[in-house]
């Protein structure tokens, strides 16, 4: 095993690694995930019985508002100039299916920064969900493609 | 069905909901997650193979500052002062388990703020392994547990 | 004229003024304020003619959350423990009509959140629509009202 | 009517519109406003009769400030770098005029920047001068022109 | 030696200190530190023979602005509600003197924000005199003095 | 003498100075400081009795994460997209030499970032040693060379 994080330099300690050679392109990363919860708080999500609410907007905007923070929260991420971000939230059964589209124009990649909104905008539902289910449960959040770079696209693999 | 989020009024508009008729205890929260990786990762991150670096400490400290930020991120929480924040983490076999406790004395729970650090440490991780595994997710980031205020102790039941 | 700035000591230096004296009380404050804009914008905004959007949503977490950060925007305040915010958003004929209350028990009163909310609130409803009404102005940030604290309630007097 | 708020996707979802087919040119924005208090304040703001102090510093170092923290305020502004802020205060007879003006190399204007200065700068002598005048208002908070861009320069038309 | 940090536990992993069996008292640090430049540069901030400018009140109210956020700087630092701060600066012959003194009510001491409020303006100080001397340094950044909390009274001792 | 602080106008007012007529080049600051302390904290830090734990780690994250907030702290610095941040830890005999050398390409250079990061890794191994050493200073806090831009390389000379 010779392989090593880039994160760490030879004798383990942190750094944000140079990027300063890298040329920059397009790149746009797409993450995903889901907010396990009861059929009730979906119901409450959806309006079913009720006007239906701000909480699905505030997820959203909070998903939003924590992409462009993530290089103050990810202690080695680049601070990066984002071009665009969007969260959709899909209401299933029992669930809130998060996905989270981030692009920019830059020497690296947006993955973090897709995450973080994705976990932001769960973190989000959670709050406003707790009394109802204390319960909820955030899984999967997790990269889904990455388009632009050097490397070019790459698209998750079926079975992980 | 007549529940409604506390966090919207009747009309359904957000607000921050007024805790100020709350006397201020002490309050812990427990919160959880999952990191799933790949043996390798694991093996990088133990330092079987190369000197242990800053990776693990990366994401406590990434952790320990995001749930100080709780209320900046999460639209609609409180901002609290606390007074305690560790993150644990333990090496699986091909996961990395994350857990936080957060402590305060003031008028509302910490729970929020234990699944930011949770959150947070896990992003922090996955930014740290994904040159190596971009196919890393983050799973069952929940409350374990908590104590104090005038609900007392919640302990998360089996079987969710 | 005997009277000074209590942010500024008596060579003229700015200062954040000691409150260590002052006790934690219930405090209340008010702001209002007004976009000026279109009516084809308050249609808009209304949703007359298409789905309702997340637009008074928007503005209202932005208040919301500014409120939380008005000690970083504002050099001198005091960082202060927000026990309630909420924003609330009048369509008009031509102009949206913005109103925060902010509720504390702390030493100092809130009534720099609250106006932090409104012009907060005001900025986003601009940003919004500023592509349909690029002359949009946000018009009469102040104070209505307080109350607690060693001054008790305060009321606008008319006219002004 | 046809047009809607490009904040807004066709299920009226917010979204930080993507500027990525943008070229990033130079641009300037320009915004002004007033805060609205008495002689008296104005008096001591100019140091009649009393040692200058910071006040007007203080407002203008925030606005400056708050500029560059746009995008955290604004929910969907894209995080631009800014070339160089400037804030102006003119002293008048019962009140203090704000002017700021923002630049930038990027793919968006920074009409918000100037007006998030020209916000945060009248929040700031709010602050300052409340203690002497607690009806003080911030008025005319309004973009003056802009430069640069597709669109070129635009400047806000007499009468409006 | 059997001492070991407070902010590490016994595996060697960075905590935030449990405070929460500790009373809020009132607390009390001062801190201090110096520029060093040159006296061209101290006639340049005394406004000899130009018109007194910001520059002073730019670097007292940065470190105001940065005693408040300490927590977000400095990791295993406690979130605190500050009473008051004040930086006070004193030209010298070819250095600029620098103390802060800040106050708080919480359930710990204040030197880390006394510190941050010194160094903060030490660096705003720098950067504003750099173009004139690029060898400006920053020095003897260090506690003063302590009151209240537990321990009480601490001066710092003669000869360190 | 002519010279002038270039963040102040003419009349003395501060300003984010137009940095939109330089080209983006690639930059690099190098900077340095020192933490005075005692032989005993540096054994502790070293892990000499115990196992080495996330102190030094902690401090250089610390920097490095500052390195990203300089332009939110330092009023009148302009934000900068950062390519590479490294901090560099030196344990000596009573003291810890830090070291942090920050890249960019953009249109200003990076010395504030690396003194900054220099500070806050040098006021977080403060507070890790405080409770040992009360006593502990950060001096020598200076550029040491620049590289890139219009002025090209640049080193500390001798002596100053």
């Amino acid at each position: 095993m010779t392989k090593q994080f880039t994160h760490l330099d030879s004798s383990g300690a942190a750094r944000m690694v140079d990027v300063s050679g890298k040329e920059p392109t397009a790149r746009t990363a797409v993450a995903t995930g889901v907010v396990h919860t009861t059929a009730e708080v979906v119901a409450l999500l959806a309006g079913d019985d009720l006007p239906k609410g701000d909480a699905l907007a505030t997820a959203r905007i909070a998903g939003i508002m924590a992409a462009k923070r993530t290089s103050e929260l990810v202690p080695l991420c680049h601070p990066l100039s984002l071009s665009s971000v969007r969260v959709d939230l899909v209401l299933g059964e029992a669930e809130i299916r998060i996905s989270a589209t981030v692009r920019t124009t830059d020497r690296t990649g947006v993955e973090m920064e897709a995450l973080t909104a994705v976990s932001v905008a769960g973190l989000t539902l959670h709050d406003m969900v707790k009394a109802v289910d204390p319960c909820a449960s955030i899984d999967a959040v997790r990269v889904e493609r990455k388009d632009g770079g050097k490397s070019g696209t790459w698209i998750r693999p079926e079975g992980r």
